[in-house]
């Protein structure tokens, strides 16, 4: 094998079982894949990390999707701007990445298998709605809240991908002008004060004022060093500060799918990511302040607020049933 | 007749041509309606003044409908939420109106008739995407800037309804927390900011700070006095404080028009309501500012802002090509 990233440990033995398909969620840090048999159950699971550079990105895919058996299809899951041709135009996780060919260099090195490449919040999006929180829902949002916010929305029973593949952008949804800087360069987009940083900037604000919190304790006596994690912990404790800083986070957070709910009308907005793990801690205060901001809440059924079920094998999982519907288009039937 | 409410001067003669489809605009003080043919030229109008009250405001419609002839669809675009029964369920600019069953209504006055009922600026959005601004655009959206914001969303050649029929509400994304208050009890909703009641706001707020203006001279002396119109008149004609005002102005309303590029990736937006009526003066800056705040945009095709063309018919034609595409529903047709 030509790329020198080992494998992480805890794989699933793979299966090299014919009629697979493979999903592979592409993240910062490692590329995880999972093998899907036609009944849509995971069979298999092999992850890489993901290395530096284009040619070694694209080569730990196809390693690891054949490492899953001889899949007749494979999805792609990945961090940023997919166009409808496959194309990863702009990836600010994956340092060096830009404007780079994944589905044809897949397709390349993988002949006769049909590749799909989508965002990967778009993917876990697809694959909550078919196999996991959102099953069976028309109209559903996925909103991811991690180090930053992804989104994947079902409109009438399809993902929603606008004209060049890039809809779903919702953590750059500026929602407040006068907010922290965000790396896009605008100031208040959502994922600065909705994610799991803007968790952490609100902590650390209220850290500063009150230092006997048990979220300067747990991360060791400096306010300066309090995260996201310290609150959800502090807070799934029972501890006061860190209860009411979630409360201000569960605000923002509700603002903006109250936004998404004025555009979308959603059923079901599925919430995943790692912030996610914190539950109801988390959940039920964004409950609450939602009911408050959505508008025209009374005359609208209600919208129901869940947390993914999927995991981290959403992206991945979506990503391969995405794949598998795909059908070969003409010009590629002709030329794989 | 059973309404009062005369028929306002300037009415085009209306035929009665078989096979037409007529399509009515309920709007806060005027009901308009044309008539198409099945190629989709306008080839009737007729409008009456909207009364107040349900049932005077359904036969009002009715009348409307039947004065174009006998056609064989009716499409209504009414200004609140519509849901996917044919439901107003709640319209602001329409007092006493709550839970108003449209459809059956006009389906029990009108035998035969398909009927159908949609937001009015989706249906206006609809209208300029098949005959207008976005003809032949598959992922478009529609923004209507005057007295409030409405929205009409294309995605991939379909108007988007979502769950309940409410999706496209995009005066009520707040996009600044801190800003002016809202009908709907929220602050900042975009409405607020980049409707004509928001540059009105901007503009007295300008015009205190210096009452030198062109704005106030046509406002007739009081700051106090000046509106919307005022701006875009003293900006056309070339003034300094009013084109100051017009670029603050255009800026909130870029700000909601990247945010929505962010979310639905449209190949264009089209730009309609009372505002648009000024024209590059609003138009130019609305552009300068996008480009700064769109997310991606050296990633992006260009999303082309252009100004409605169907103007105050554009409603009443989304309505009618609406209608026209509705099937019978096996109940209805039953029914009916």
């Amino acid at each position: 094998m030509a790329i020198s990233s080992g494998a992480i440990p805890g794989d699933i033995p793979s299966p090299a079982a014919p009629g697979v398909t493979a999903g592979v969620d592409l993240g910062g840090t490692k590329c995880l894949g999972v093998a899907l048999d036609e009944a849509g159950s995971v069979v298999g699971e092999h992850r890489l990390a993901t290395p530096v550079g284009m040619e070694a990105i694209v080569e730990t895919i196809v390693a690891v999707a054949t490492a899953l058996g001889s899949p007749a299809a494979v999805g792609v899951g990945a961090p940023g701007l997919v166009d409808v041709d496959g194309v990863l135009r702009f990836a600010p996780n994956l340092p060096g990445v830009i404007d780079l060919p994944l589905r044809t260099a897949i397709e390349a090195r993988m002949p006769g298998t049909r590749v799909r490449i989508e965002n990967d919040a778009s993917a876990a999006g697809w694959g909550e709605v078919r196999l996991g929180a959102a099953k069976g829902a028309s109209h559903a949002l996925m909103v991811t809240l991690g180090t930053g916010i992804g989104g994947g929305i079902i409109t009438g029973g399809e993902l929603l991908r606008g004209a060049s593949g890039f809809a779903g952008e919702i953590g750059h949804m500026v929602v407040d002008p006068h907010g922290p800087l965000c790396s896009c360069g605008k100031r208040g987009c959502w994922e600065r004060l909705a994610s799991g940083g803007g968790l952490g900037r609100l902590a650390r604000e209220a850290a500063v004022a009150d230092r006997r919190s048990r979220m300067v304790e747990l991360a060791g006596g400096d306010p300066e060093d309090v995260r996201g994690e310290h609150v959800t912990r502090a807070a799934g404790e029972g501890d006061a500060h860190a209860g009411a800083v979630m409360e201000r986070f569960a605000w923002w957070v509700a603002l903006g799918l109250a936004n998404l709910t004025a555009l979308f009308d959603p059923e079901k907005i599925v919430l995943g990511g790692g912030l996610v793990a914190a539950g109801e801690v988390l959940l039920a205060p964004v409950r609450a302040s939602f009911v408050a901001l959505v508008e025209g809440g009374e005359h609208r059924p209600e919208v129901a607020i869940v947390a993914a079920t999927l995991g981290e094998r959403a992206g991945a999982i979506g990503a391969a049933l995405l794949a598998r519907q795909e059908r070969l288009a003409p010009d590629r039937a002709a030329g794989g």
